[in-house]
């Protein structure tokens, strides 16, 4: 009888040991260290020799020819099973790693979204990714200023008693109590008028715009955005494989009249009319209109994205666009990422009436529905005034933030960026002098631990001055300060 | 000077005076009581006429005019703009309503996705709704026994005091403390051989399994799925616009003889090893080999599903598929649906190295990622061992409650329902006498405030004698007996 020298036993491991046993018995027969039909030693034999109880050798045994790997002769004892498929068992274990390694550059047979996702990972990633919290990243909210201490305790109740009904499966549209929170809210701060149950609870801006483009877009549709404009919609609504026809904008935002010149077959249109995104324009009421008008005439839906919509420091904010629509054209989304925090991951979506049903469904088959028990504590934060009351505030403290930043760089930048005082949104605009280039900017920047895009990573098509995106809202009055200084020597050394 | 009929001032509602005429004036506008370059009443008109301070119809009328409904003509007082679209004034506001509704049945132009669920949205919403909670609704945890005062404790402490990093745009993959613990426990528990960087942290299987469609399918592949199978994968992958393949499950599990007969271009298979859904068996170890072979030979993947491998009663649990895997060819799922809550949406992949960042881009454009204060308390709620303990804990409580379910239906339903014990799972099959219609018993009991899926529902091509899902996991042995004997009216009266 053969002796297995494989068998290492490791008494301070995790594993039991009929489990360390099992395992390395295994490893050898995949690895071919032990051969189809080889023998095994008998369990008093092997029992002794590792000094454990013959039980832990049966135990071991009997898990090897539930799998299928052993197989017992009556009277001649224990062997590996003879009908392995060869070719598993010839290349040695421990090759795996190279084996994984050689994949690399394996060609994988994908879908176009696949083939498309996997070609532009590292930019997806890269746009996609993680917060550094560095100044002056723009769109991220200063969570320190956050009351833990209330989300906190309507958590715990949540929590420590859940009711049995919300802890299985849910509604794919959303937990009912924030659907009717938001619809609420809508209402009276956006003008926003729609029925509860236009309302779909979504994982924030990224997932409305993703059920968008699967339910309208593929490779024989153009679609409108803005230029320039959000990349969120620009990589999802590509993957697609959509045509995406750029739209320049101007003072007025989004111009239907050149979008109809670039393609007269789109039928979908993503706006930012209350403030576009990044250039902070708010779309006209005449335009607005008449991309209604187009909507309804071309039988086409447009896309509202009213993602910063509750910071607005200065005139009033303006009704939505979904508030003018009287023919269920416009697609409503709106996002928690920026008043709560983006971790959250909760937002929604105002559909019209007729299209419930798909994106219902889109979302079910997506991944079933959010989090109840986060929908929940939100849509009590919500009910109970702490949104508002926290929003409120958070307006003040990012106004004086604006104001500090507007005088930092007024201070410290004079003649190397121009700046004008934003009446919305989470950045302002550093506009550069002629000539010089903002994705160099950005990239200096970056190297000494500044976060700023240039406005030119942004644009398509549209040629506009270079232009740094400033997010002022995560950074407090020190951290601004010290984020101008910085700038200060990064253009300094540019110009 | 005109004096406005339409302004009803309300004391009560919530809204600010100043917003109430905005709002007023703004209808009338859009409904065409107000006709473009109509005049409006001065301010001091109309201050005295509603008995508001002027203060009041200059904030409601700036707004008016910042949004371009109103005009001002030096000298000549204001005007409702003469530049509205026409088209826009000529239907009335009150038309809104009616209007929605005649857009249910217009004919919307869907990509080829959007068309296939709105086509079949029901049942997609059927198949992928809330839960009912009412015996024998299967797949479903018996979460009143989970640890909330754990969980609580642990989630407070992230709530409260949650590091600033975290509150923010995280990691597509997940956060990297839960996918550390994940590689660990599969390691152990599951035979799963991965480096932590192969784990993508999912909101449930539903979500791994689209975008495993997204990446692989289209309407050019064949896919290869388990008849009778999880009709989860059925619609998602059917959805892309594959073709699906059913592949007959036999008493060794997939037989992939078969379905190279049916197919000889699928490159994906969908398989439940562990424990096959809904059948419950085993696939064995041949079988396992075998179809790792055509995967490499094929240049294709192999899904593994296992879905509720935690709960194993008899035998010992049996090692993945992937753990055997040397080429990098099986894309491994989990889920913590089954073992902590559904409502927390969270699961897992475990992808080769070579599709890491295609997985990783298509979960950042899908929705960036999952919420990432949940994954910190399942992370620790995994580390700290009360995941494993919960698992243990439950497992004895479901092998009781499945022996209370043997025990009343064989007491009970003698000779109308064939009961044997299952080593695994958390549902049983009752299998009627033959000629028995099991859809017809399945809709009787729903009539009856049951919840009982029939195995038929899940079978594509496939006979097979009709049979009950019997979830027993939810429900004590009050609601176990409770069950038994409804059913037992039911099945009186089908027979």
């Amino acid at each position: 009888m053969p002796y297995p020298p494989f068998i290492m036993l490791d008494g301070k491991s995790g594993l039991p040991l009929y489990r360390q046993i099992y395992e390395a018995i295994r490893r050898a027969i995949l690895s071919g260290k032990l051969r189809p039909t080889a023998p095994l030693p008998a369990t008093r034999l092997l029992s002794k020799h590792l000094g454990v109880s013959r039980m832990t050798i049966v135990n071991a045994y009997d898990q090897l020819f539930a799998e299928g790997y052993l197989e017992a002769k009556t009277g001649a004892g224990t062997f590996v099973a003879a009908h392995l498929p060869e070719e598993f068992l010839q290349t040695s274990g421990s090759g795996r790693r190279e084996h994984q390694e050689s994949t690399l550059t394996r060609k994988v047979k994908f879908s176009d979204y696949g083939k498309n996702l996997a070609e532009h990972s590292d930019s997806i990633l890269r746009h996609h990714g993680k917060s550094s919290l560095v100044p002056f990243e723009h769109g991220v909210p200063g969570t320190e200023e956050f009351p833990f201490d209330v989300w906190a305790k309507i958590a715990q109740r949540w929590q420590k008693k859940p009711p049995t009904q919300i802890l299985s499966y849910g509604d794919a549209v959303g937990f009912q109590p924030l659907r009717e929170a938001i619809a609420a809210h809508l209402a009276s701060a956006r003008g926003v008028l729609c029925e509860v149950e236009q309302i779909i609870i979504t994982n924030g801006t990224q997932q409305a715009l993703d059920l968008i483009g699967r339910i309208f877009l593929s490779k024989t549709t153009d679609v409108y955005i803005e230029d320039p404009g959000y990349y969120g919609a620009r990589d999802i609504f590509g993957a697609t494989g959509a045509r995406l026809i750029p739209v320049p904008i101007d003072g007025e935002g989004f111009n239907l009249q050149t979008a109809r010149k670039r393609s007269r077959k789109a039928r979908l249109a993503y706006v930012t009319p209350s403030h576009q995104y990044p250039l902070g324009v708010t779309m006209s009421l005449t335009r607005r209109l008449k991309l209604l008008e187009w909507a309804r005439d071309r039988d086409a839906y447009v896309v509202e994205d009213d993602y910063n919509s509750e910071y607005r420091y200065g005139g009033r904010p303006l009704a939505s666009l979904q508030g003018l629509d009287r023919d269920g054209r416009v697609i409503y989304l709106g996002t928690f990422s920026k008043t709560i925090f983006p971790a959250l991951r909760l937002g929604y979506l105002v559909v019209p009436t007729n299209l419930i049903g798909v994106f219902a469904a889109a979302r079910a088959l997506n991944d079933l529905h959010s989090p109840s028990l986060d929908q929940a504590v939100l849509a009590e934060f919500i009910t109970e005034r702490h949104y508002a009351r926290h929003v409120r505030r958070m307006r003040g403290i990012y106004e004086e933030r604006q104001q500090i930043l507007v005088g930092e760089v007024r201070k410290n930048l004079k003649g190397m960026l121009e700046v004008a005082p934003a009446e919305a949104g989470m950045h302002l605009i550093g506009w550069l002098p002629r000539g010089i280039d903002d994705r160099d900017v950005s990239l200096r920047a970056a190297a000494a631990n500044l976060k700023i895009a240039a406005v030119s990573a942004y644009c398509i098509e549209q040629k506009l001055r270079g232009g740094l995106l400033l997010g002022y809202t995560a950074f407090n009055e020190r951290l601004i300060k010290q984020g101008v200084k910085k700038l200060a020597r990064v253009l300094d050394e540019t110009m």
